[in-house]
């Protein structure tokens, strides 16, 4: 299971009466079909798990999996607060024929979840699961930072196979990489900081920037790849721009505004997310339209 | 809807194999319907509300409203991430006969959270709600923390009644109360400042050492109502040092342990949430141990 | 050496090209000695000591000795970077006449100041003093807070008589005074938790607010020794409102505005510190207006 | 003044009686002059400044003048806290003949410190001094970040040259290079993230192991410049073990104690800052007998 490349955490649309729409999630699957992404992770932070319900979230899980195209690989995010749950959404990920499983790290009793309790949820869910597990670092979202020895600690466990880390810390990156054996695979989460990371060794990258702009993404991670350094170069620095102004600021709403603007179907986040304003539309709106200009000078 | 008094975030007592034990929660809230708790909250941070499923909070909201005595108030804890699962938890409540609820802040999105999708989103669950809200600051557990700015904001709403905040910032506290209307009720979520956030106007408190240790905490708010500062004062001290090992240090577990020695069911939290080593559990009957003498020269 | 009451940090007047005005300083000193004011605090942080040459302390610790009155308390901020340079300048302030040091946590090294280490610079200084030494914790200075395990190892030193805890925390200073000899002297230094300090065992307070505003800060120091609980409530109250909006928002610049209106000689801080916008001017001043008001109602 | 290249932050020796021991800085000095490092910082935080006395740092500046090779630039570390004192000591390195000063951020008054604040004093100075400024950005010690809007800001000032950013946060280290004119110097201030932050468009790094392992650090930065990716990455790997333990575990004793194990002059640092235990010692002699071998296979 290698999981080289870049993998968009697909947004979830919803209908004009609040509920899931499914049909548009469906179309925006087909879409990404047509491009070089390497698959799909659902249910990650980007589609708003954490305000579904759980008929919703089976919904979008059955979904995904008939709409993706065969040869792209399936990541199933399936971190909960409780162990038991954790577990019971990732049997059921793969009983459905996801590929592996993205956990994020249960974070509501931050005091309590020092790093052996990591740890030993972790090996648990690990054990559990038929399908192998990433490990999930979100500290912006859970203020919960999974650090390389407990990261090392758990690449020993046959079943965990790598990890998705979003912190945005390059340096801690860096010591992951040094001290998990090769084989553990490291994906980097922020799209600003994609190409150092892969400079230094991550294999692949789940970006939010991806659901709206994954052409680019792609094209970074395979300029990288054909060691075209100094265009790489210059794609990041449009790329931090990007990010900065549509996934920083302005969040899964901004993600789902560029959708929008590029044939998927965005839409709006669920409540409490809120809505772009104005002014936040038409900063986006000028960046995307500097956009092609300012790559084809790159 | 006066809320004065000392209210415990009741905890969720497991079964051996796992369950919600119901009537170990019968049992714990018959027994403290023989005190002077003026109430109690149901499904707060305590009570391990998000590792439980929707079914167990529907069996948890219906035991305890049966088995509180009719003269104490009952306080639900509703608050989810998304907005239209809070009112309908609210809802439930409000039908099941609860007197308020109390709505913690949405978290995960941290970045979105500014203090306008907050107040939004409190005004939507106040506007939807049949009863009345107290807002829920607990940053300890969220990573955010309701500032008196937007308390203030929200204070005006006419079906939100209060606040619980947990923050332990005394100085927030502080100027919270002298931003809010009179009738703008206050309550302190940590123990360990008990009795100073009295003497600056807060008007009752709810206290997971309430659950282990009812008696003294009333104790502690009769003290003060009754203007004796000086054995308040050397209560006070000595419930420092209780709420910095039993909660602070060993979290809901201790708690647990704690009520399990008092003759209350209390058993283990559910994982990921680790049981007490043995070292924890010597320190806190260690603890106990000297806590009648230590009550006693106080 | 008792050091209750309320003790200001002396600001530092500056003249008009820059220099520090000695005459300014005696010129305040000489009206402060006619108050209740306990003593002063010279060369803290309020009174700029880091933007000071070693010429200009001298100066300042010369001046003020002779100027204060022979029953006020004396107290030398010395805490310098390094231990010998701390050492330095307690052993000239007591040659000088001081009767005690308050001596800051050092703290540029940040990472490599452990509690050990903390404790270990803490004795050396201790032992070579001549005069009896106050620790002083301000973490929104220097991002280092001394913890109550190492304070209370700290109380242990026979020269060592108390702590200014700066922190704003409550429960930190609530710990400390459960955790150390009844001797050791626990002093607040935040004017926005004066009062419930007090009702929590604290004996004193160092306080930027009692530079601007001295009667209405031993006036509130007074009520509680006297037993009048909801004079001081409220007293509190609008002294909350004070600190906020001169001490927290308006910094020592504020100090030094409001310094100027009563009759004292404040003046503008020292470069890189900004002087107050006309904004901040016009809400202290209106503030300011309102207050005499407020203090009668309450 | 390019400022392509490897520099180290030079360290103070001590003497046996712990007055500074300028002939063992001439003796590191001449030794480094034998290697490809672009040139010295001298008195940044790595050489203790904030720990000297005025007359000690008046030595050390015009020893490191003298012993420097005429080839080597030199940059003073000149931040003080005051703005007129920053200036002085600027102005005084000018007139020694060092090539450029590298400002810290003043700090203590951190709330005060807002990013007008830190425009205005960094205008200050770099109106004022007859050399050109390079900003320094150390939140680890200093509690203050400059971010890419202020650092957009100041790029403008003609004699502004560049920034060493020691923030370790490659993200922010992006930002600023796509927000900056293409000729402002971006220097990281991390051993751990040089290789990624050369790889997005840094042109130069001040590094503390640069002290200690001169040579590996040269060596990492011309296989970037040839373009030897593959080897860079391997190299990088190696320096991220070396940095953790010897400068983020051990900092500047771990620093020092290196360079007595390679020829240079390396002691102990100045209290309160504690000599290493003898379990550090011990970890890092391990670490250095695998470097070797670790490079080889590298």
């Amino acid at each position: 299971m290698l999981l080289s490349g870049v993998f968009p955490p697909l947004t979830t649309p919803f209908a004009s009466d609040g509920s899931i729409s499914l049909p548009d999630l469906e179309h925006n699957i087909l879409q990404y079909n047509g491009t070089d992404l390497a698959g799909y992770v659902v249910l990650g932070s980007t589609g708003e798990s954490v305000l579904l319900t759980k008929a919703e979230m089976e919904g979008i899980f059955v979904t995904a999996k008939e709409a993706a195209a065969r040869e792209k690989k399936l990541i199933a995010g399936t971190g909960a607060e409780s162990t038991a749950e954790t577990i019971e959404r990732t049997k059921r990920a793969a009983e459905l024929g996801y590929d592996a499983a993205l956990v994020k790290t249960p974070h509501y009793y931050k005091p309590a979840y020092k790093p052996d309790v990591l740890i030993a949820h972790y090996r648990r869910v690990a054990d559990a699961s038929p399908i192998p597990l990433l490990l999930y670092s979100v500290p912006q979202f859970t203020g919960i930072a999974l650090e390389p020895p407990e990261i090392a600690a758990l690449a020993e466990h046959p079943n965990i196979i790598g990890i998705k880390d979003s912190s945005g810390s390059v340096q801690r990156l860096a010591e992951t990489i040094t001290t998990v054996p090769e084989a553990f695979q490291v994906l980097v989460g922020s799209a600003s900081t994609v190409y150092p990371c892969l400079t230094i060794g991550a294999c692949g990258a789940i970006l939010a920037l991806a659901c709206a702009l994954p052409e680019k993404c792609v094209t970074l991670f395979e300029l990288f790849r054909q060691g075209h350094h100094e265009k790489a170069r210059q794609l990041q620095s449009v790329l931090v721009r990007a990010s900065k102004l549509i996934v920083s600021e302005c969040g899964i709403a901004g993600v789902k505004y560029v959708m929008d603007q590029r044939g998927y179907r965005g839409g709006i986040p669920r409540l409490p997310l809120p809505p772009l304003s104005n002014e936040q539309k038409t900063r986006i709106s000028d960046f995307l339209a500097h956009l092609e200009p300012a790559m084809a000078r790159a």
